[in-house]
C-alpha cells in the first residue's frame, strides 16, 4: 500500500508558495520569471523522486516514471491568475510528487507527474494540455500576446527548456488524475472533505447586443424612449425567470461582461453589448439554455421597439470523467470519510476536461474555505489537503496492485 | 414693426454651416480653428449690422447695440459637440443677427447679439455664460483640459481676441432671449412649430455603487451568489416602479453610465458603479426622486446580501423663465400659429438657465425633425426656422416700442 508522508507534501507546498509569494497568495503567471523558477524547482523534485523530467514544445513539464510501462499520470498546473492563491493547481502538482515518491517507496514505481503550461490563460486557457493533446497547434497560437503585450513565440524562444523539446506520447499513461481545490463553496458549506468529480461542465457563450436610440437624456421624454440599457434590464429579468424553470439544478448562468455605449451621464444608452455564459453538465441542457436566450431575443424583437441580436459565439461540450476511476475514488472516500464526501460536477474548467477525451481521467476536489479562489485569500485546511492526497495514493495503490 | 428677411437668415445659417462642415453636420468644438473662424465670421456680421463686436476674457462674443440704453440681448452659442448638427445654438446666434439687422432697419436699434463660448462643454459645460455671470472664475478652470489634452489657459493664450478682453456689464441688457432647436421630439411629434420654454429643468446626479462577491462564474452555484449586476437589475426595476408613481409628467430619469467590475466573461461581477440622472422642473420633484433612489438603496441593504451605496453627487436647480417674456412670446405665437405652439419645459440645459438668474430671460424652441440632435443628422424645416425668428422679431418689436 502507498502511504504518503504529510510533512513532505506540506513542505513542497510551502516551498512553492515562496516562489512568487505576495502576502498569503502568489503571483506566478505563465512564463513569468516566478512561473519558470517554480517549475524548475518542480523539475528538481521530480528528479529527486526518481522521475525523468521532460519539457515539451509548449513548456509542459512531465516527470516520467522509469521504464516503458504505461503509468498513472497525476498533476495539474502551477501557474496562477494575475492574483492567485497558494494552492489552486499547485496542490495537484504537489500531490503528484508525493504520491510518486510514496509509490516508489512502496515498490510501485508506476506514477508520473505533470505540471501543464499556462492553464490560467495568460496566453490561452488550458493551453498546455490542448497543445499536448493536439487540439491546438503551436503555429496557430505563437502570435498570441499576454496582457503586457508579450508574444507567446518570444516567451518560448527565451525559455531554454523548450528549445530541444521532448515528445510525450499518450500511451505512456493508463490514466490521469487531477487533484485540485474546489474553487466553489459546495464542500465547505456542507463541511465535507472531498469531492469526486463526475463531469466537468460544458458551456455556451451567447453574445447579446441591444440596439436602442442614443439620445439626449434631458430633452427626450420617457414616453417613446428606446433606451438600450432598459431593454437589457427587461431581457435579463425575463431570461432569469425562464432559466429558473428550465435549468438543471447544477446549471449556472452569468452576465459577466456588459458594456454601455456611449456610457455618458447625459446620454440615453444607444447600445448595450453583453456576454451571457451558461454552464451545465449535459449538451442538451446547454443547448436548451442557449436556445432560450436566442428565442427570447427574437420574442422581444417582435414585441418591442428595441432590437436585440443574440448568437452563440463559443461552445464547449461537457467532459465526463471515467466511470471506473470515479467509482474507485468514491469507494475509498466512502470508507475513509463516511458522509463527508460527495460526487459533484466541476463548474470550472480544468486540463482534466481536455485529457478525458483521450485517456481515462478523474478529478478530486479539496474544499475551498468560503469558496474563494483566484485571489490571495484562497485557502484550504491543511488536514483536508493531506486527506485528499492520501485518498489519491490509496486509490492508486489499488490501480497499480 | 420689425420685419425679418428670411433669405438673410438662411444665408447666414448656410454660410456658417460651411465652416467646419462635415456631411450634413458640422464640427466646431470650442476653441478649435473652425469654432474661432466661425465666430470671427459672426463678429464681421455683427459689424455689418451696426453692432460693436466685443470679446470678453473667456471668449464670449457680444455684438453691442449703439448707445448706452439697455438693449435686448438675443443669441446662443455657435460651438458644437464632437459631432454636431448645423443648427443647434448657431440658429439662435443667426436669429439674433437677423433680428438686430431688421430692428435697425425699422428704426429700433435696441438689439444686441451674443455667441457664448464653449456651451457644449469641450472644457466645461455652459462655460462662457458662467464666467460672464461670475459664477465660475477663470482662475479655477484655466487648467481644465479638453479630450485631446489641450489646456484651457493655453487655448485662451493662443486666441488674440481674448488678450485685451472687454467687459460687458449686465446692465447693458434689459432681457435675454435664446432661440434654439428643441433637441427632443415633442414639437415634431405634435406637428407644432414653436415651443415657448417655461422652465429649464434642474437635475440631480445620484452615484450608485453595488457591492457583491466577485467569484468564479463556473464554480459558484446560483444559490448564495452575490452578483452585483443582478443586484443592479433588481434595484433598477424597483426604482422604475417607484418613479412611475411619484415622478411629475415631465420628469425624466436615466442610467446613462454603468461600469461592471471586473467585466470578464467567466467572473461574477463583484461591483457595479452607475450614475442615475433625474431631471424635473421643480426642486421638490428633484429632491423626491433623488431621495427615493437613496431610500431604495437603504431598503435593499436591509433586505439582502448585496450592499448598495447611493449618494447625490451633483445638483442643479430648475431655472424659471421670465413670466412677462413667456406671456409676450406666447401671445404672439397664439396669433401667428394658432394651435401649433406650446409652452414647455426644457429638459436640456442652456446658457439661458444661467442668465435667467440675473436677467429676465426667455427661450423659444424650433422643432427638431425626429427629435434628433448632437449628431450630423440634426435638422429642422426651413419654414420653421423662419417662423421662430419672425416670432422673436415681432415680440421684440412690442418690447422696444
Amino acid at each position: 500500500l502507498i502511504t504518503i508522508d504529510p510533512s513532505r507534501l506540506l513542505s513542497d507546498l510551502e516551498n512553492l508558495r515562496k516562489i512568487g509569494e505576495c502576502g498569503p497568495g502568489v503571483i506566478r503567471q505563465a512564463f513569468s520569471p516566478a512561473d519558470i523558477e517554480g517549475r524548475r524547482w518542480i523539475a528538481a523534485r521530480m528528479q529527486d523522486a526518481g522521475l525523468d523530467p521532460l519539457w515539451d514544445e509548449i513548456g509542459n513539464l512531465f516527470g516520467l516514471s522509469p521504464g516503458d510501462e504505461p503509468s498513472i499520470l497525476i498533476g495539474s498546473h502551477s501557474d496562477t491568475q494575475p492574483e492567485g492563491g497558494w494552492l489552486d493547481g499547485a496542490f495537484g502538482v504537489a500531490c503528484g510528487l508525493e504520491v510518486a515518491r510514496a509509490a516508489r517507496e512502496a515498490g510501485l514505481p508506476g506514477v508520473s507527474v505533470v505540471s501543464f503550461a499556462d492553464e490560467e490563460g495568460t496566453f490561452a486557457p488550458l493551453m498546455g494540455s490542448r497543445v499536448w493533446l493536439g487540439t491546438l497547434s503551436l503555429a496557430e497560437i505563437e502570435d498570441l500576446k499576454d496582457a503586457q503585450g508579450r508574444r507567446l513565440g518570444d516567451a518560448l524562444a527565451n525559455f531554454p527548456e523548450s528549445r530541444n523539446p521532448g515528445k510525450v506520447p499518450l500511451d505512456r499513461f493508463r490514466a490521469f488524475i487531477e487533484p485540485h481545490i474546489e474553487q466553489g463553496p459546495v464542500l465547505d458549506r456542507a463541511k465535507e472533505v472531498v469531492g469526486v468529480v463526475t463531469t466537468i461542465a460544458g458551456m455556451r457563450h451567447v453574445e447579446i447586443v441591444i440596439h436602442g436610440d442614443q439620445n439626449h437624456a434631458g430633452a427626450t421624454p420617457m414616453v417613446g424612449r428606446r433606451d438600450a440599457l432598459q431593454g437589457f434590464l427587461k431581457y435579463a429579468a425575463a431570461l432569469d425567470q425562464i432559466y429558473r424553470s428550465i435549468a438543471s439544478p447544477v446549471a449556472v448562468w452569468t452576465f459577466g461582461q456588459l458594456n454601455v455605449h456611449p456610457n455618458a451621464v447625459s446620454i440615453i444608452p444607444g447600445r448595450v453589448r453583453t456576454m451571457l455564459q451558461v454552464r451545465d453538465v449535459t449538451t442538451e441542457g446547454l443547448d436548451a439554455m442557449a436556445g432560450a436566450a436566442c428565442d427570447l431575443a427574437e420574442a422581444h424583437n417582435r414585441e418591442g421597439d428595441i432590437k436585440l441580436t443574440a448568437r452563440v459565439v463559443a461552445s464547449l461540450e461537457p467532459a465526463h470523467m471515467d466511470r471506473g476511476l470515479v467509482e474507485a475514488l468514491t469507494a475509498t472516500a466512502a470508507v475513509r470519510a463516511p458522509n463527508r464526501w460527495r460526487q459533484m460536477p466541476s463548474g470550472a474548467l480544468h486540463d482534466a476536461g481536455n485529457v478525458s477525451r483521450k485517456l481515462p481521467t478523474a478529478m478530486v476536489f479539496a474544499p475551498s474555505i468560503r469558496g474563494v479562489s483566484h485571489c490571495f485569500e484562497e485557502d484550504t485546511k491543511v488536514e483536508d489537503l493531506v486527506f485528499v492526497c492520501s485518498l489519491v495514493a490509496e486509490t492508486v495503490s489499488c490501480l497499480l496492485a
